[in-house]
């Protein structure tokens, strides 16, 4: 039987979602949880690995399983085994040809920016802080140019293993509420560290450091080096993946908490 | 000289506001990080003591130094020694009348419930949880019964030290956004855990448990034991307090985090 699992998790105290020897990860704590439940050993397949101090609203897990449980079993009953930052939202059995990763067809993050002189008191490791005046609708006319299918060479991680370095945007939309900026980007896929490269870069916008005409300057340069340095994780939010319409899967409110969607 | 500030904390670690003996607490904090830059003992004096794990984003204080530092020294400075839990949102001079309790004509609570039926991951200790869908219009409905002066014995903690019972509550709003809803509550002050007995008795409402005119005869019984037990301090915000005009008080957003205001 194979199900699916809508997962959500504060990412501080984790390094990243991919199980690793000797440090603590999203994916062995989950992993731990389901095995207990199931009674066997459970392997979890994601929707997209989150790096370190990443967080999620709407992360997907699926696994195999010749446990028979109730739906109840692997929500409720799974939680309680989890630790306090982590927690499954939903299950769903699915098809033996859903896949997390290989089946969706967009993902969306956000990426929440305080914007104040002072650093916050509440919240600290679930906003990025920014300290000098961002200019929102500057960033939002920017990141217009992200949209379609582009080379990312200038803002994947040098480390990054995809074969191809393209990725279609679908949607950007940079908005202020308050004190708080959200920039929030759909693609089909992202490569390494790209929301938070392209993050880092509409700052420089913000900042009034360059103007829009820069972004489609770095994506022809197709150089890491000539864009600005990656946004820190503390602010990312995975907060969506799409998949087609037959899977049928629960949709939540995107959040990250009171953000209206 | 005599200088307020405002103050936003996370009370999750915390033993309240009040400074004690043995037991970390919010004043304690602020005492010790305003102390080390003044270079001289510092005592605060504040809005209103909130409970162990109650937090605030408006909390309102005031002290007297004979340090002559800037502006930014109290801001800045004194976040620099704070835990990051803490932090100073704005610095003011203020005329020696000028009191954090006393000059305060009305403060406004903000409590936030989580309503699924799954617990949260993200801002766990910042929410409270609430499993069974609650009716967020007769809360609110049911909530109007409080507005004007009333005695609130029913709603006060046993060993509630004020001399009288009775306030004014303002104005009272229950709003719902996605899985969250807020209760937001502004009276000229609060009685011991006043703010948290109300929403106890309007989750009995929000349930369907008990009608609107339930609270009008609570109000009437003057018996805390009639009324609903007090709800968890997770979800408390100090958010606002209200001075005369003529102090001239910074106004920032309310929240918490990413509510409008």
């Amino acid at each position: 039987m194979r199900v699916a699992l809508g997962v959500e998790y504060d990412g501080s105290k984790y390094f990243g979602w991919q199980r690793q020897l000797e440090v603590d990860s999203v994916q062995a704590q989950l992993e731990k949880a389901l095995s207990k439940v199931a009674n066997e050993p459970i392997t979890v397949h994601c929707a997209g690995r989150t790096d370190t101090g990443v967080h999620a609203t709407g992360q997907i897990v699926h696994f195999e399983t010749n446990a028979i449980r109730k739906d109840s079993a692997w929500t409720l009953g799974v939680n309680v085994s989890l630790p306090d930052d982590i927690a499954v939202r939903w299950s769903k059995v699915v098809d033996e040809d859903f896949h997390a990763r290989f089946s969706a067809t967009a993902r969306r993050y956000r990426y929440m920016i305080y914007n104040y002189q002072l650093r916050p008191g509440i919240l600290r490791s679930g906003v990025s802080h920014y300290r000098t005046h961002l200019d929102e609708k500057k960033m939002h006319e920017a990141a217009q140019h992200f949209v379609g299918e582009h080379d990312f060479t200038s803002f994947r991680a040098l480390h990054c293993q995809s074969k191809s370095p393209n990725r279609n945007v679908h949607e950007v939309n940079v908005t202020r509420q308050g004190m708080y900026i959200c920039v929030d980007i759909k693609a089909n896929a992202f490569l390494h560290h790209m929301v938070r490269n392209i993050v880092g870069s509409l700052i420089e916008i913000g900042l009034g450091n360059q103007t829009h005409e820069w972004i489609p300057e770095l994506l022809a340069l197709k150089d890491r080096s000539k864009a600005a340095p990656t946004a820190k994780p503390n602010g990312l939010y995975m907060v969506d993946v799409t998949y087609p319409e037959r899977y049928e899967l629960p949709k939540l409110a995107l959040g990250p908490l009171f953000m209206l969607d």
